[in-house]
This record gives structure tokens, sequence and C-alpha cells, in this order.
């Protein structure tokens, strides 16, 4: 399994652009990826009661398990839009998927930005036109531009590994979520792959893959109105079929768990006015329900986020956040670390020397560790500090 | 019902006083409050997994429903603190109760502040002995400045009303939580009534009214190590016995509740670095838990918080929050109301000029309305607004 370069075309048969709509003030704002062949199709969707309008229509197209094209759209999240925002989405469709010949019901959508607006459809027949004709195998790098909107970087991953011997690529581009992107909170991740896998096994893969990953980040506690995770496999790799249970599910699994993973840490690491990247890991505890609470909780906290800012080892906030959490814990089993440096054993502080506690807190990456001693689970959460810049950015963006 | 003045106090045959200990820098820190008879008593403590030494031994203690003093301090939590934490507070009790000469198991302590530290006993001593010397029927002022940590001022509401006849009294004091007391957040709160009443039922009274105020503040998501509000009555008043399904007992309640709903406004108006208060009133909802969970996870959002500190009409922010609450909610049943100016109806913007959605955003006072047109049940959440200041003084507070 090594690292590729390629974003969501570096998988064989797949093609990709980004162009300007006009959407957004300035910058891409649309994004289009294509396959030569139909696709499975698999995707996780936002949790939350309103759902945009792309969301509520994806809902329905997931069900055949079956998809060609993704567009995307950033700086109007169609969110709140009402009766309005389910035609513009199926103009949307309609639309683009007349232009790429292929069936409507293959044409997934996505939208990330300002909500309860209403599209401006009339800059849109254009915007899909271009982006129809921009259409090319290195244009992933083109489309994971136009989804941003307050990330300060682009994010993207590939992997390759082989399959019965042919070599077979996952290609993946995500934008920004949660506390990290208070507009709206929106995630957009699109992943592609040349392998072949029915839509059931691939689904399996991605909702694994995404809860430990993408849906371990802190995103200000849930799912805004426009996550998404849309996956789709070609199967133009020639790779035989992958096949339930077998050494190369598994390893598939583990290739999407990578990618999901990187692009995870890369949201955390992007965080808005963040300047520290955290990750808390919640091991030895008796259920993974449990560890990913806890771990949760405590990368959630606003006083554990504080407090890394101002880079003070305070494991009593720490502790607490995770103790609330409702996981099974036993304070006198509990130990605690920041980065290497054991801070709480049993229960109980360590009497150690300031400045040895407070030295991994000067890091840029903060490693979290609470170990509960109950049992083989663990998870992890991905986040970031909380700065004066967050609130600045959170309180100064207008509606 | 009327508001009266006097704290812990105000019932009769309450005493008590507020000393400096030595354990904070400057200031008092030691709270007794004391009556000359014997107590029913009820009480509701935190849920955290990590219960500092005064709550587990609180637990054990409430279980008869009998009590007749509370000694309290500030400036250390005696919480993760292990066999010597437990051991203190036994040593705490049995001083306290050999100078009142009365049981050891009728007297309950608290502690609120650093955590992880042991306690200086060597100071506790003569800071019990000169609480008890100051004992004193109009010693609750003192007292509820006794357990102040970043609170800015002292918390207390006191309410008369009659009972057969006969005036009764229930006067409490309470000091911050919270996001509001990011110093592990732990929110104290002690009630006296000169009522006659059985534990049971005041315990069920204690238990409803706490949960519509003092446990409907957004405190980060989570009760602390140490948050414990206790009540004692005395039944010193001599009115009849407050008998469970009577007018009286609905009274009773009623007080109760108001005395509890002016603290918990109190705190969030005192909340660190705050510069709005803020009520989330979640009305017409199929269910309270709905309702609730709904009010909170508004109340706990960081993304509301900062739009309100920067004085913006986010609602995308607010219903997106409320929306992954896991509250039962129709889009487009969905209203929601900055002040009186209703912003949303059925779940889409309403148009309006900016200036007129703004107005609200522009006071000291903010209540968010959403109402979700599917039942009739409500709830309301108390909070403040997120600014640089809460950022400073959490980053800035050191271990």
């Amino acid at each position: 399994m090594k690292q590729i370069y390629g974003a969501v075309t570096a998988a064989k048969g797949f093609t990709a652009a980004g162009v300007r709509c006009g959407i957004k003030e300035k910058g891409t704002d649309l994004a289009l990826i294509y396959s030569e062949v139909e696709c499975s199709a698999a995707a996780v969707f936002t949790t939350n009661v309103f759902k945009a309008a792309s969301v509520v229509k994806n809902l329905e197209t997931i069900k055949a398990g079956r998809g060609r094209a993704i567009i995307a759209n950033s700086g109007n999240a169609n969110a709140c839009t009402g009766e309005k925002g389910l035609k513009d989405v199926d103009y949307i469709r309609k639309f683009t998927a007349d232009l790429l010949n292929i069936p409507v019901n293959q044409v997934f959508t996505a939208s990330t930005g300002i909500i309860g607006q209403p599209m401006p459809m009339d800059k849109m027949d254009v915007g899909i036109m271009d982006a129809v004709a921009e259409l090319d195998e290195n244009g992933g790098d083109a489309a994971s531009l136009a989804i941003m909107t307050t990330d300060t970087r682009p994010k993207t991953s590939a992997y390759e590994f082989e399959i019965g011997g042919v070599p077979v690529r996952i290609g993946a581009m995500c934008k920004g979520a949660g506390m990290i992107c208070p507009n709206m909170a929106t995630m957009l991740c699109f992943i592609t792959t040349d392998a072949k896998i029915s839509a059931g096994l691939m689904q399996k893969c991605l909702t694994a893959a995404v809860d430990r990953s993408l849906n371990s980040l802190s995103i200000d506690g849930d799912m805004s109105t426009n996550d998404s995770v849309i996956m789709l496999a070609n199967g133009k790799s020639g790779c035989p079929e992958i096949i339930e249970d077998t050494p190369e599910h598994l390893l598939f699994e583990k290739a999407l768990a990578q990618v999901c993973l990187e692009l995870a840490q890369a949201i955390a690491r992007d965080g808005e006015g963040a300047t520290k990247y955290v990750e808390v890991h919640l091991v030895n505890a008796a259920s993974y329900q449990d560890a990913k609470a806890a771990a949760m909780k405590v990368a959630n906290s606003p006083l554990v986020k504080t407090a890394i800012f101002g880079q003070d080892p305070n494991w009593g906030r720490v502790l607490c956040a995770a103790g609330g959490s409702g996981a099974s814990i036993i304070p006198g089993k509990t130990s605690l670390y920041f980065g290497d440096v054991k801070i709480v054993e049993n229960g109980e502080p360590i009497k150690l020397d300031p400045e040895v506690a407070r030295k991994p807190m000067l890091e840029k990456d903060l490693r979290i560790t609470i170990d509960l001693g109950l049992g083989s689970e663990s998870a992890t959460a991905f986040t970031c500090d909380f700065s004066y810049e967050y609130v600045k950015i959170n309180a100064e963006y207008h509606t």
C-alpha cells in the first residue's frame, strides 16, 4: 500500500474539473467528478434533522447503490430553502446528466456555503457546461480547490495497492468541517476507486472508515445540514471483484480507512484559528462506544481546547470531560498522558516537575492519551485548540 | 409569594458564617450553614464519574434524608485526591460535628477550586473554629461570599409564602458553573427552608426544580466533579407539614422552582467574559426531553455563542444545533425568533430588513425562541455568549 498523487482522478477511468461559476465572490466554486462507466456507489450523510436539498435527493439516489457523477458547489449551501431548493437540485442534476448523456439518477449533488439563500440558478447553466467541458484525467486538484470555503488549503489523499496482482487505487478530496469551518460547519468528502466491489460491501467499508475518521472530528457536537461523504467504484483497474471476508476485502478496507484518516487529520489541522493539532486517544476501554464517547467529549470541550491554546497541562479538565461522557470509567483505574508524559495514574496526579508536565503542551501537535484500564477497545478523536482567532472568525462572520 | 432578603439565613432557625481560612490567596474561603434543629435533607449531585471526595461522602449521607450543617470551602476542590481526600473529608466532618455538638452524619461538605491538590489540612481546624464562632442569623451574605471562585458577585435568592396561614421561607446561595466557571466548572448551591416537609417529598420538588434551572445551564456539556445542590428543611416556621399532591405542595414547589430559576439566571449572567445573557426557549415540542435536549444543544454550541458575541442574527447556526440534538423536529414546522422578531417560519427564512433582524442582537439580554410546532412541552436553557475574554480567562488560567 503506497501513497500516490492525484486525488479523485488518481483511480483509472475518472475525470474531474473545478471551474468558476460565480456563486462565491472569487475563486472556483463548482467541482465535477465523472466516471467513464457506471459505478457502485456508497455514501454517508448528515444525521441532522435540517438536511440540505442535495442531501434529501442523494438519500433517495443512493438507495440503488449506483452512480457516475458528482457535482458540488461552494458558496451556497442550498439549505433551509424549501421546495425551491429541491427543484433547483432537480434542475442541476438533469442539466448535468443531459450534458454527460447519463441517466439523472446517476448524478449526486453537494453544496456548501451560506444557508437560507436561494441558489443563483442563472449562473448554473454556464458553470455546469464549463465543468463538463473541462473534465480531465488530471482534474483532481482543480476539483479539490473548487469545494473550499474557509479552508486555507485543499485536502486530498490517494493510495495504491494490489488486488489479485492488479494495481488498484483509491483517491479522495474533502473540505473542512465543524468548528473548523463554522460557515454551517459543512464537511464534504468525495472518494473514487477503480476497484471492482459491490455497493453493499463498499458501504460497509465506508461506514466503518468514516466512523473512525471523519465522524471522529470535533465538529461542535454534530453534523451540519450538508455533510456528505460519497464514494464511487468503477472497476476500471481490471482487478477481480473484492469479496467479503477475504484478505482483499481487508486490504481494501485498510486502504480506505487510511485515506479517510488522513483527510480527517487534514481537516483538524486546518481548523479555523487553530494553533495546535490535537489527537485524543482513548485506550483500553470496555467498548468502542465508550472509547469514542469519551474521546469526542474531550475533543469537544471548550475548557480543554482553551487550556491547550494556553499551553496548560490542565489534566483536570480532560478527566472531567471524559467523566461526563457516559462512558464506563473507574477513576481508580484511569491514567492520563500528555504526549509521552504520564500525568495521572490510577485517578491521581503524579508528582512531577511542572516544566516536565508542560513540555508536551509547547509542541505544535499534542497527543492526549487516556487509558481506562478496563478492556481492549480504543478510539481516537481529531481536533484543534480554541484560540482568540477562532472567536474572531466566528464572531465577525456575518450572515 | 414575595421576594425577601437574607439568603440561607432568611428562613427561621438557620445561622451561617463566611470566614477566611487561608485556602485561597485572599478573601473568605470557608462557609458554614447550621440549623438549630435537625432537618429533612434533599440533594442533587454531579453525575460525573470523577466525583470529588465530598460528593462521595455526601452521597452516603443523603441516603438517610437527614442533616443539620453544611461546611463548604473554596480554593481547593479536593477532587482526584484519592484516599487522602476521603480521609480529609472525614476529618472536616468530624471536627465540625464535634464543635457543633451534633452527629457526624448530619454534616454535609462541599468544595470548589483547584483539583488534584491535597487539602491544606493544617489550616482547617482554625478555619472551622472561626466559622462556628461566627455563626449568625444574618450570616447568609457572608457565607455566600465565601464560596465564590471566579464569580464576580455573590448569588442569592429568597422567597416567603404562606402554608396554612403561617409565613414560610426558602433562602439560597450558589456559585458559578460551567463555561461560566471553568476552574473545574463547579456549581455549588445550598438551600434552606423553615417549612415542615418530608425528605422524600422535598427531594421530588428539588429534583424537578433543579432540572429546569441549575441543570439547564450551559455548562460546557456536563456537570463537574464537585457539583452539589443541598437543601435542608427544619420546620421552624411552625407551619403544618406539607403533604404531597395538595395546594401547599404545589406552592412550595413553585417557590423552590423560582429560587432555583433566579440562581441559574444569576450564574449565566455572571458567565466568564460574557457580554450577553441568553435564554434559549424551546416551545411546542412533542416532549419535555426533546425540548430540553434541543435547548441545551443550542446553548452549548460555540458557533451560536460566538455569533451572539458578534451580534449576528445567524439563525442557521441555531437551527443546525437544534437539528443535531436528537430531538423530534420537522423542519417544515419549525419557526425561530430572536427576541420578538420572527426570523424563520416553517423552516424557511422570512424576508426581513437586515436591520430588523439584527436589532434584538444588539441588546444585553437575548431571548432565542424555537417553536417546534409539534406539541405543548417546553424547556429553557440559560447561557451567555462566547467572547475573546472567555478564551483569555481560560487559556491564561494555569494549573
